[in-house]
């Protein structure tokens, strides 16, 4: 794969949107190529999970044993908290085709926040974002009439 | 107020319960002490806001013109998603007592997270955190049988 595949591929992701160019270039240069087939499992629900990937081409299924929570498909991301908390995955991850993924270690990833504060700033405030939203929804949520007002 | 007080007040906030002892000090080293007098304006709805606070006495209220979203005691933390994004105020704050806040700027958090592995660590342990508590709480909310099912 061309490494600006991978630099279009980091930029088309929400969390890597507001980086600069140059750093997509260093980021890219670190990210693995992966190949899954067809119902290949990715990762389980449960085990400790340190990487993120994004998808080049595919699709993946996010499920908890046989209930689908999503379909992934190209230019979305999966695994992003476990690269922030190194904590468990929160469900399973399966191949529903040939899939190319692009996978970032929590390594890596520190090292290169560490070493550049543009991407550093672009991560913080796609978060910071994401937990704004996320604000608004549950808040949203708790001034329906049944629930408690929203606070 | 002394240093190992701001301390104190830096690790009992969730944002830094993870940071080591030794970052905690450098932090505190860094922190504005701030004075309010009751009904004293804090930051205005749709303002920049570029900096979080920690309640170290008295009380804040977090609201909408006159409509009270919170009250926010000693040891809470105010304004934390600016710091990270530097977007506007979601609400206004005015201190209901004699309030003393300690004022962390978006400048020297980041620069202290660039210069401490351990503090950036500590800090997007807590967001990841964060965003998977929320992302549980949304799928709970979707999964109540007037919505639409969990996904």
């Amino acid at each position: 794969m061309l490494l600006i595949e991978k630099v279009l591929t980091l930029r088309s992701s929400e969390i890597f949107h507001n980086t600069p160019e140059a750093e997509l270039v260093e980021l890219a240069g670190i990210l693995e190529e992966l190949y899954l087939n067809p119902n290949e499992t990715l990762f389980q629900k449960g085990e400790i999970g340190e990487s993120m990937y994004f998808i080049y081409k595919g699709k993946i299924r996010i499920h908890d044993e046989d209930l689908t929570l999503a379909v992934l498909e190209e230019n979305e991301i999966l695994g992003e908290l476990s690269v922030l908390d190194a904590d468990t995955r929160s469900a399973s991850a399966t191949a529903l085709q040939e899939t190319i993924l692009l996978k970032l270690d929590q390594e890596p990833f520190y090292d290169i926040m560490l070493a550049n504060a543009e991407v550093l700033k672009g991560i913080l405030k796609t978060l910071g974002r994401r937990l704004r939203i996320m604000d608004a929804k549950l808040a949203e949520t708790k001034a329906t009439p049944t629930e408690q007002p929203s606070r």
